[in-house]
């Protein structure tokens, strides 16, 4: 921790987790993703981004190289299968041939939680995570939080209801303590088997009609092949949204979720692309919450 | 069927098969992916292409991204392998995330028929089909008839026969539909385990003197893996051409291909370059066609 | 061998091993490649490099690209996972292909020994080889070259000791050559299942401390699953490069590595980044050694 800390401290542009950042400069942040949006333009023309992706993703991935391409950066992609990581190489040994041949910032998705660690201080080029394991996804939270503040025009005293996967999500780890920081009040709904220990937990119904956003996390069945056995009705009874339930929240109580959804499990069909969805807008907001932490990383 | 004729009809801008097409359009595309060839330049700065292939392809999607280099747009390339697709997301939820990231147009090759249908008139960017299955190959059927109008110099009249396997061939369903609209003969030859039920078909000796082109098909080894148990010779010996073949064909018959090509089975190797031969004409000619459906779709 | 230095004579473009270039034009690259270290420019607008990598590589492929980059040039990238290769087309209609869609030049790895003699003479773009099976690796051994020179001003009657798996390592059958040719003593060291027969061999520790450089080798793994039984520790003790050899080393002497390493196995961890290392500087030099390959194939 105090090693990360002070990397981060001595060097400001890598973007490993909200948590070492202070709310000054993830409002800066937003601001400018903000302006993006609305339409102002930055160019790093010859600057060089190394998009090092090691597991699946098409949102975070194909986000990042759009915000590359509007910023008039140039990309360099890993593919981990035909890369030398067939070989053997390790993370850091990968970073620091992309840091040897010129790239000048390095996004990451890893397994591994915390993965940053082994890297931060070792090499001279900012890190930008683009989520470590069960850890952080703090340009999800970013863009969540942009999309949250367009909403609302504030953080303070807002109310949202994170249900779902809660014990592998990193978006829930990261949103959870910023948005707490933030103000807001985050209330956490589980099945059993999906819950983090030393967290307290709400029911789902008892909750909603008091909350200002509510936001589904994705089941995972990737990572509970045996041990979640409920089918798709079931869950989305005691865990998901559906029109049912959406009918009791407030008028002006909006749905989020990080994506991908599992259409009828955490969310139905006909919810995802309802009035109150809010989930493509997301989509849309995060390219200009990564050109905001590319541009910082590399002004 | 109605469905996509009206969105079609409501947006020009899409490519999904050749039967939405009148004559006009499909001659005004032809023209400025001869102009293109002739030298013709257009540029479309901050334009950004999502190349979706779900299939194998080296042809239509290189061929693609060269047209998008040429003119000047950006490119986002999906690799099923390292996306979320492998986490389930569906097609039409992978197309909903290009267009919120910013994407401007799509083209797209998937392995279900008509997986456009789920797609056209929800959502707002333009869809260009790189093959659907055994449905259609629109950018395919224009490149072939860019390559005979520069050969010929008309349509009407001219006689092709198509030989191989044409029941899985959505090169041979196109092209069929379109070239007799365009007044050519279009003659058949396929082994009984290729043949699409409900078409005539003719013996390939018995025709192949009067022809003007002869098109071959692939043998897709990899959908027939025990129906078809010929070896190349027998094959070729049957439904192949070969220099004995070859020499029987008028002075000015060409010879075409789609390609990938299976030297001995269904073309012997020296006939793929011979002097006949239009087989990497028709690639290169590829790259003007889509330069054009390109810029239609995004001009 | 006629065939291709004919070819070669013929095509001064290719790059192709460096057997057929002479002395004069090897130092023209080098010279080239120091230029652009330092801050010589060239762009080439237009011009598309088609990069086939048919075996797993990052340092290669990446610093291909980035030289690309650096000079304006645009890239196609053939990934064999997703290509027409699965159909099994073969490597001359591959390439064939990226010719007729327009590429400019191709850049290959790809695991057949002297793949390449399938190619010249019968296409017409510039082949740049980026490794064959265990026969070349010109582009390596130009950069190797590139840092000796920087770090000795000259390659008369230094003294290198190359280490490791000499028999399937073509970084090694193309240095060996080529810095004889320069004037340079190279002396080999390997274990016996390691050893390239016709070659002489020395003891390791019997002229370390004689050398101006040492060049390890990665064993590779994935090339003796069975063969070579030893663990980490006993290679490294017989084979590798530690604290206590570099010790004796000349205070001059510099250590090379083709990498990717294996920490432990021919170099202990500390080494790799110890300060008589140049792997690092090496992978730097990559991108200016290509990029004077990639101008000379397209200028």
């Amino acid at each position: 921790m105090e090693k990360i800390q002070e990397a981060v401290r001595l060097d400001h542009r890598h973007m490993l987790n909200l948590r070492d950042l202070d709310i000054t400069e993830i409002h800066r942040i937003l601001k400018r993703a903000a302006e993006f949006k609305a339409g102002a333009k930055a160019q790093f023309p010859g600057k060089v981004v190394a998009n090092l992706f090691f597991e699946p993703s098409t949102r975070t991935h194909q986000s990042f190289l759009m915000a590359e391409k509007r910023l008039g950066m140039e990309e360099l992609n890993l593919i981990p299968e035909i890369s030398s990581l067939q070989k053997g190489e390790s993370l850091y040994d990968t970073v620091k041939t992309f840091e040897a041949i010129g790239a000048d910032a390095v996004v990451i998705r890893a397994k591994e939680d915390r993965y940053y660690e082994e890297l931060v201080g070792r090499i001279s080029i900012p890190v930008l995570n683009g989520g470590d394991g069960s850890g952080d996804h703090p340009t999800q939270s970013l863009l969540d939080l942009l999309t949250i503040q367009e909403e609302f025009g504030r953080f303070k005293d807002l109310k949202i209801l994170i249900v779902g996967d809660i014990r592998h999500s990193r978006v829930a780890a990261t949103n959870v303590e910023v948005m707490r920081r933030l103000g807001m009040t985050v209330c956490l709904s589980a099945p059993e088997e999906f819950k983090r220990s030393g967290v307290g937990y709400c029911s789902l119904d008892g909750v909603l009609q008091g909350m200002d956003i509510v936001m589904l996390l994705r089941v995972q069945h990737e990572r509970h092949e045996n041990a979640f056995d409920q089918d798709s009705v079931a869950y989305n009874r005691q865990f998901g949204l559906n029109r049912d339930r959406v009918a009791t929240m407030q008028k002006h109580a909006i749905i989020m979720h990080p994506a991908p959804f599992n259409r009828g499990w955490e969310i139905t069909s006909d919810v995802v692309e309802c009035s109150r969805s809010r989930i493509f807008k997301q989509m849309e907001n995060g390219v200009y919450v990564r050109m905001a932490v590319l541009e910082r990383a590399l002004r």
